[in-house]
């Protein structure tokens, strides 16, 4: 294990103290507690609050994404484990200012049973909560079981398309509706080509081959659907593509959103070669490109490999997608 | 070698061609060459053009900091190879409006050869042009002999401060002097912990054992100045910023801004590590951070690693730093 870490048991910690440290303007620690972050700058009246949390290890995931024009708050866990329901809760007080709370967060046990005690200990409080539980990975359930699916990057359009809406003070009835309808309208599809290793544990999470790859590994590394030899990029991109396309599916006349995700270890240069035949194919399809994103938006700490997510917009997404953020780790300007 | 790629010796074309593909209203080709780019939006007359140009495999070095902000175009090598001379006259040649151009650039053999006949070429068709060298590595030669010092990470900020200047209608000599004044204020020092593997080559760039480090590395394995046995993240930063600091040097009351840069497969995570600590020593010393970076800037492909640079801050400094810019590589909202 080659890290750049003191001890492993305050790698989290450290690490959060070390993000606050460098965007003191964007975040600030709620509730005395450094795995609870809410936005540094002043709560907006009425605006409804964005929550979400999760495990260590997948940044810009979590805890990247809370700011202006995308969420209010997150609590993070360990490395691949969920925060608590406590710490849930008072990132949960910390942001809500009258007008309810929306969860948005990936479909994982430990996350769901957690958020749902959150949302219940803010019953109690007289808060009000809603959430949206995102789950998009084509490998990790077949169609028809669509609330089986692991979340992964696909997250990331959830986040920002929320968060517009919100920031435009929309109530939270019509907050949740819209992040259902990015859940509903996003696919994505993963591949894998070497494990991480977690700092507390020391050892790979998962053994693969030199010259192996395992399409529809999850971000923890999750069984996928296929492993085998590792083939062309073109030939990567055309099997994670295609059942992403015949999912939803996708169609000649769809104006869509693309993401390629880097896990962490692979460079930019091969995430673009994979968007030159994914651009190709979509092209072929009859299938339109509104934006595209790459880059890092949901790794899996050193692991090498990438996921492909497609949104189908309408004006609706495009209007909020097109809104400018700014997070630690995400800044857009006006589309 | 375990990456997404097609025929190694089209790597670095459709890496382009993806990347043009994926950001066509920040980028286009210039002179029917896939590795001469340029700013897709209108020329502004009169404005000074800012030209880049280096090898490939440094994503988002160098072609990622072409946009608004920044630089007008950018000619692209092989896998950590110079472009031509020819390549770089025609960007020359494609963003000249007039006002002169100024080439921004790392001090590499190569680099240096190629940018002085593009400037003799250009001299020919009467466009007037400077240039910048920079070059801010402490570990690649010592105090007294900062002109043989290797270019890395800080260069970013010379293209984001000369790039503002220029923005704002300057004159060719004034951004040049601008641009000499970042050179001038930034240090930088590299760790690394992996080597990478140029596809063309198909194995990796050197040898590094188990559990060692090598502190003053190079972005192309250049050799540091320190080769031993892994210490802690604290230790690492002690011994990358001492050097830094004793080297301008930075002093009690200074006002910089950080950099800390993935060299490739290092995690997000464990450069927030470091930055904790960073910032901890420079709190001790009385030196005041305007801002963080912290991320990919300066790659070397899947290299797992980190630079740290200092930029020693001024109120014109300060001021142009500050300023949005919008790239494909880089976002920044005014701050």
């Amino acid at each position: 294990m080659k890290k750049f870490l003191n001890d492993p048991a305050k790698f989290v910690d450290e690490m959060v103290q070390g993000i606050v440290a460098a965007h003191p303007k964007q975040l600030k620690f709620a509730a005395d507690d450094v795995r609870c972050l809410v936005r540094a700058d002043e709560k907006k009246e009425g605006k409804v609050g964005l929550a979400t949390g999760g495990g260590s290890g997948h940044l810009p995931l979590f805890l990247g994404y809370v700011g202006k024009g995308m969420l209010d708050g997150c609590s993070v866990g360990g490395v691949f484990q969920s925060p608590s329901a406590q710490q849930m809760f008072e990132v949960t007080k910390a942001i809500d200012s009258g007008a309810g709370v929306l969860y948005i967060y990936g479909n994982y046990g430990g996350d769901v049973m957690n958020f749902d005690m959150a949302a219940e200990m803010a019953d109690v409080e007289d808060i009000r909560v809603e959430q949206v539980v995102a789950g998009e990975d084509v490998a990790s359930a077949p169609k028809g079981q669509e609330s089986k699916r692991r979340g992964v990057a696909g997250i990331f359009y959830v986040y920002k398309i929320a968060g517009a809406c919100a920031e435009e003070m929309a109530s939270l009835d019509e907050v949740k509706r819209v992040a259902q309808k990015v859940c509903a309208n996003v696919r994505t599809m993963g591949v894998a080509l070497s494990p991480c290793t977690i700092p507390e544990v020391g050892k790979p999470t998962f053994q693969i081959g030199e010259n192996e790859m395992e399409i529809g590994m999850g971000i923890h590394g999750e069984p996928g659907i296929q492993r085998g030899p590792l083939k062309t990029a073109d030939e990567v991109v055309e099997a994670m593509l295609r059942p992403i396309l015949a999912d939803l599916p996708y169609q000649k006349g769809d104006e869509v959103s693309v993401l390629i995700n880097g896990l962490g270890a692979t460079p930019k240069e091969e995430l673009y070669v994979m968007y030159r035949k994914v651009n190709e194919i979509l092209e072929a399809e009859g299938i339109c490109v509104y934006h595209a994103y790459i880059g890092e938006f949901a790794t899996s700490m050193e692991m090498a490999g990438a996921s492909i997510s497609l949104l189908k917009l309408d004006d609706e997404l495009k209007y909020f997608l097109a809104k400018p953020a700014n997070t630690p780790f995400f800044e857009q300007a006006q589309l």
